[in-house]
Order: structure tokens, then C-alpha cells, then sequence
């Protein structure tokens, strides 16, 4: 596989394995937003949503502003190219042992047909 | 964005925010093997090893299965289709968001252009 820089992956996924925060995600690709909104969206308190835009900010997935006493967040700039490129390897390895495995299956069917016809024979 | 259910996506990504449990897909996607070779492997101790399998278990990354007193490890059925579609969704998202700015900053260098040539006229 190819090396990613692990802290790196493991903030990223640890970010978006909470389903609030995915949802804070796909709100900010569609327009930025401050805490306060945000913890109205999501019925929470703001200081739980704070938390939740720290977590974040900090795989750098968010960045916020505070102008006055307004803190307004928009999204990162990760795009998830790591990440992908971990998933899109991932799955060539699993395509791979399944491929073996579906190799093994067949050839055991082509046994089992030509014992069946040695049987009949 | 497309609905996926929020518990199973939660599930793999945490059991993605780990570099050993994303050590051990890797390794699995190369072959088989027991908790003891993984533990071995990843200089770990059985049981430290045994939780991280339990958390890709869970996730549906990793099928065990115990014969006698060893436990074999494969890789589950997940091909991680679901992430790769939220991953893929989000990029998209952040594509538009970030081509929407990139249009706004060509808007204001067109018009800090046509300003600077007003004023040397």
C-alpha cells in the first residue's frame, strides 16, 4: 500500500465515524454556517456542537473564523484525497482476494461436474 | 445526499481511525491468519489484537472463524461501498463549494483590473 501518514488517517476517519458531524459536513458544502446555527440544525447545545466542529477543525476538515462574537465555519480544505486513496487500495485488495477466491469455487464446480460424469460414466 | 444508515458508517469509520486495524485489512488482503500471527506481526499481545479484530468484526471488515484453538481471520464482505459513496458525495459537494469561491475571486480580480485601469486613464 501506499504510505499515508497514519495520524493523519486516523483523525480523518475518527472525525467522520460520528453521524452529526458527517451531517455538519454536508451542510457546509452547501452554504458556511456559525456554531449557533449549526447546534439549532442539529438540536444540540452549542457548546456540544463546538466540540463537534473541534474535532473537525482539527483533521482539518473545518476552518472557522470568529468576527465579533459570531464564529463562523465553512468547510477544510481536505478533500478526503488520502482517505480515498486508502479506500480505492483497500479495495483492490479485496477485489483481488475475492477474485482468487471466486477462482477457487469454480474450480472446485468443474471438479465436482467432472466426477459427477467419471460417476455416470 | 443519498441516505446511508448513520450506526453502519459510524461502525467503519471508527474501525478505520486505528493505523494497526488498518494494518491488519491490509494484511488480509494479502492472505489469512490467526490472531497469534497478527498479534505477532503488529508486536502486540493476543488479546490487545483480539480487540482490534472484535472492532473490524463488528464493522463487518473481518470474518474469524475458530478451529481447534486457533482463530483464522479473513476479510469480510464489506467492499466499503457505502463510505466510498459518502466520501464521493462529500467531494462533490466541496468541488461545487470551492468552484463557487474560486468564480467570486475571478469576479474580483476582473473588477480589481477594470478599477486599476479606470484610475490610469
Amino acid at each position: 500500500m501506499v504510505q499515508f501518514s497514519p495520524a493523519h488517517l486516523d483523525a480523518t476517519f475518527a472525525a467522520l465515524s460520528d453521524a452529526t458531524r458527517r451531517g455538519v459536513l454536508e451542510q457546509l458544502g452547501r452554504a458556511d454556517a456559525s456554531i449557533t446555527e449549526l447546534a439549532d440544525k442539529f438540536h444540540m447545545t452549542p457548546t456540544g456542537m463546538k466540540k463537534h466542529v473541534g474535532v473537525l477543525e482539527q483533521a482539518g476538515l473545518v476552518t472557522t473564523q470568529k468576527v465579533g462574537r459570531v464564529r463562523t465555519c465553512k468547510l477544510g480544505l481536505s478533500r478526503l484525497a488520502d482517505e480515498t486513496a486508502w479506500i480505492e487500495e483497500y479495495r483492490r485488495l479485496w477485489d483481488s482476494r475475492f477474485d482468487a477466491l471466486d477462482q477457487i469455487v469454480e474450480e472446485l464446480k468443474q471438479r465436482k461436474t467432472l466426477d459427477g460424469r467419471r460417476q455416470t460414466e
